[in-house]
């Protein structure tokens, strides 16, 4: 049924390490990790010199090697490696969403020319098997919908808000403390990350290929006390949530950004470093899948799952994108937020279409209601800088009534106005 | 990529039904249903007559027809169906968890020796991609535990009994009258289908292949006022879970028990007619899933989706049963739970190996504590005759200590006391 693959390993870290270990302690799977690629010559490696090379074309140029995983950090050396390994023919399995994201079209059109399989469940979800379902199981269903939690770090920072009380800076210390947040935290609080991952998932999911510059990602890193009282009093739990969203018109939205979750909502109890995602399907309803976002043993199991997967000849079809009548993305979508804001300057600059709650009081003030996601794109280094705090209030997307003139131009782009 | 599917179904219900319309209404997906063999000719049909036979042999002989879907009641039936299209070299999807509980060796072996797949995602937990999912994604990893809820009956009337203080027979009747329920609920209040439900997920995630009357399934009838009260003052929801449970020496522990549920726990937010099931890897970790377990169009989607598979030559490979160390399975192991019983007789006969709680009242008596499987399986027809009650107070299964001794001997089976 399947051979027995030759892997070369780029990248020994927590992954890296997570997937040796599990590859070993697998059952009725072999493969052989044939050589391992590092950077770092004066780190101690736990396993044999002989495995270990510095030299990452002693692995793109052996002939017996089938399979590349790479697992590195810098997603620009990783584009290089991987481009590499798939046009000489090899396959690839990578957990490097960041380098996926900005590379869709190149890598998918890579696949095609060379033949070659590239598989990343990994990058998106952890342990969740969310590519290979979009993928196999609603690949033939109309999807309205896919939303969640997809990252751990921001998820356990906000756990630790509303449920121990601790300020943005507390918790995201002790996030760090924990291993759980890297010292510079930017790619996760500021929803980076997540935007990665949703980009990825709305290729799958709506066979639509968009660029990270192209979709909005506010992240939590101005989340304030008052916000945080706010949403307690109203038994809200706060989630740093993408959604991807099906409007009419085959548009669909994408974007990233916190929000209020209530109860009755599956996100609700998806606490800490776990990861959910909500699909829904036309016929199939709504699905939920939670598991663990991160972490060294269960993302190794995910690529090993990968491994395997090549190893009976999967590949992904983008049968979602090759139907060729995927929608086309858009920004120019209402959402229902609220803004925590401080002056009335913000309020000329950040318009709402419809207020339906406004609070002024003596420590802060907030406004609730629709804003269009254009105007949040082009005010995104505004509310940043003024330390204003945006959070979806339902996760309703809908198009704008054609009757409501909007001052901003259809085709602006993050692009124009964030820089990363 | 794929070619076009001749379809021919059997069984045009509630699910076939579903089928018809799903396809119709698939995106980028076309496959031809060319005939529809039905049993009831006085019934009225949605589709042209044309498209109609009560015969059989129609479908069966017909050449053009690569794919038989098969959705009737009658098991026998059913299998007399789905073993001539096998043996006629047609791949066959299907729905019908008894069929394949009952045959799965049988099934299996026609597969090998025909060359042809048989897919059966809509046979367990509707719309949840459970069955894909072991196959395909923790098909080289060890796991520890599959449970969760795999019957929408049962679990939209014990969600009414405690979140509407409804009897069991009020909440059997509501289910009946909204149509989760059938006429006769056997199947479901006693824990078959939830059984047949769980032998198939165990011969995928465990690689073992069990008869169903070895497995013992207590189900919900006997559920007393009381016992929902007890439940209520704790905080405890009743859930009917299966446990497939992996134990020491490569044993591996499967039943059907009702449960109390804590609030800490997945299931105990899966309500009304909802499915959940919870994977445990050894690495991977705990994962979550959550859908719908029935209905016409969910359960026609993941039919769908099988059909599709297949249009892309898709078989299960049964990895982890060809891995050949799969482990065996056993009833002698202790479980936790609690036993509403009426008389000092009741206790003789089903020995608890430990007990941890005992209370005597005016109104009910109840232990808590160890006992062996084999001693309920022993004496299921006594607890039912009885109108005693059992629930697992913990999910936790474990093999007896050796010096413990069972005066039950090992090979009992509920072959020998249960009829079905």
């Amino acid at each position: 049924m399947s051979k027995k693959l030759k892997i070369g390993l780029f990248g020994f870290g927590c992954v890296g390490q997570g997937l040796y270990h599990v590859l070993n302690n697998s059952t009725g799977f072999k493969a052989d990790i044939v050589k391992i690629a590092v950077k770092n010559k004066n780190k101690e490696r736990t396993v044999g010199a002989e495995l270990i090379t510095y030299d990452k074309w002693e692995i793109l140029n052996n002939p017996e090697i089938d399979v590349i995983v790479e697992l590195i950090d810098d997603a620009n050396e990783a584009f290089n490696i991987v481009s590499e390994a798939l046009k000489k023919g090899k396959h690839v399995v990578t957990a490097n969403k960041k380098l996926l994201a900005e590379h869709l079209e190149e890598l998918y059109l890579l696949q095609q020319e060379n033949n070659v399989s590239l598989l990343y469940e990994a990058s998106a979800c952890g342990s969740i098997p969310i590519i290979r379902s979009l993928e196999e199981y609603f690949d033939n269903e109309e999807l309205e919908k896919v939303s969640g939690i997809f990252n751990g770090t921001t998820n356990y920072i906000l756990t630790k808000t509303i449920a121990e009380k601790l300020s943005y800076n507390d918790a995201l210390k002790q996030a760090q403390d924990k291993g759980f947040a890297e010292t510079d935290p930017t790619n996760d609080v500021e929803g980076y990350d997540a935007k990665f991952k949703a980009i990825i998932i709305a290729l799958h999911a709506f066979g639509l290929i968009i660029k990270p510059e192209d979709v909005l990602n506010i992240g939590i890193t101005t989340l304030h006390d008052n916000d945080i009282k706010y949403a307690s009093e109203k038994g809200y739990k706060i989630k740093l949530t993408p959604i991807i969203q099906r409007l009419e018109d085959n548009k669909v939205s994408v974007f990233v950004a916190p929000r209020f979750i209530k109860e009755n909502n599956h996100l609700y109890n998806v606490d800490n470093e776990f990861n959910g995602v909500i699909v829904e399907g036309k016929f199939s309803g709504e699905q939920f899948l939670q598991g663990r976002g991160a972490g060294s043993y269960p993302t190794g199991a995910a690529v090993l799952s990968d491994i395997s997967a090549l190893s009976h000849g999967y590949k992904y079809e983008f049968k979602k994108y090759a139907q060729k009548k995927a929608p086309t993305f858009t920004n120019d979508v209402l959402i229902e937020a609220y803004l925590r804001y401080t002056s009335e300057e913000d309020l000329k600059r950040i318009v709402f279409d419809e207020i339906t709650e406004q609070y002024t009081g003596k420590d802060y003030h907030y406004v609730v209601g629709k804003v269009n996601l254009k105007n949040l794109i082009a005010n995104r280094d505004y509310i940043l800088k003024h330390q204003l705090f945006i959070s979806l209030v339902d996760e309703k997307v809908s198009r704008p009534d054609v009757t409501v003139k909007s001052s901003i131009k259809e085709n602006v782009t993050t692009k124009e106005l964030v820089n990363y």
